[in-house]
């Protein structure tokens, strides 16, 4: 894992992925695969929605102790290139309205790479307070974990 | 003009307009002539970035005097069909960031009719309450009479 900033609003963090990107593409976009990787172990991953199209929402769970499921994401998806890019939204829910919790966009891009595909997540804040204060909520360890999870589950 | 509401969160408004969809299309889609028409005369209108693509910044002034210039819509487009389909939102600013104070999307449509060109705009809050203010501030005559000027512009 390797975060960097590239702007004061932003977090960003990135891994090589020793697979192609079709194999990380495909663990994004089928929900079963995506709930074995998307929060850290051992919380469990609900997709309720998963409407892969602008406009899309994108609806999701979380577990922490393999109990009750609360609100995870309830977002939106912006843009979905096949096998390059998705954005996500928080700001906005399914059909774009505006949500009640606004807080992020997330720009996933996977490029391909000697060693396979780098996978990027760029976070967007609306303010440096919003940005500091994701980065204090443990953004670095939380996406790392995942993108970690991400890599165990398309590099076996 | 014709308000008519289609879901509890929302306004909607919509009119024939007695001219071609392409000539209603380019009056939205060329800011010179788009500030003609955006807002209620004899406010005037500044188009400071119009990006007609998803993602792509939409950033108006107004002038309520033909003075001082204010913030008007800081928004985000989030699809753009050719000649049919404007979606736009002020909940993300341009490159999909999340806006300071989101509060509304809209969907413009435009589709035939025997007399011309429907069109339809529909704006989507996040709650009840929003769509209420929205609704006292004047959506419907405002989002009337702005779309009354469109409609003076292009059927003369």
């Amino acid at each position: 894992m390797n975060p960097s900033l590239i702007h004061e609003l932003d977090l960003t963090i990135s891994r090589i992925i020793e697979a192609p990107r079709s194999a990380v593409w495909n663990a994004w976009t089928d929900p079963a695969s995506f709930e074995q990787w998307w929060v850290p172990a051992p919380a469990k991953c609900r997709v309720l929605e998963m409407d892969l199209r602008p406009g899309g929402a994108f609806t999701t769970q979380i577990s922490e102790d393999g109990g009750e499921f609360a609100r995870h994401i309830n977002g939106c998806f912006l843009a979905v290139d096949h096998l390059e890019r998705i954005v996500f939204t928080n700001s906005l829910v399914g059909g774009w309205r505006p949500a009640e919790n606004p807080f992020m966009s997330a720009i996933i891009t996977l490029a391909d790479h000697p060693q396979g595909t780098e996978y990027v997540a760029h976070v967007m804040h609306k303010n440096n307070a919003d940005r500091n204060m994701h980065e204090e909520m443990g953004f670095a360890d939380g996406w790392g974990t995942v993108i970690a999870q991400l890599a165990a589950l398309v590099e076996r």
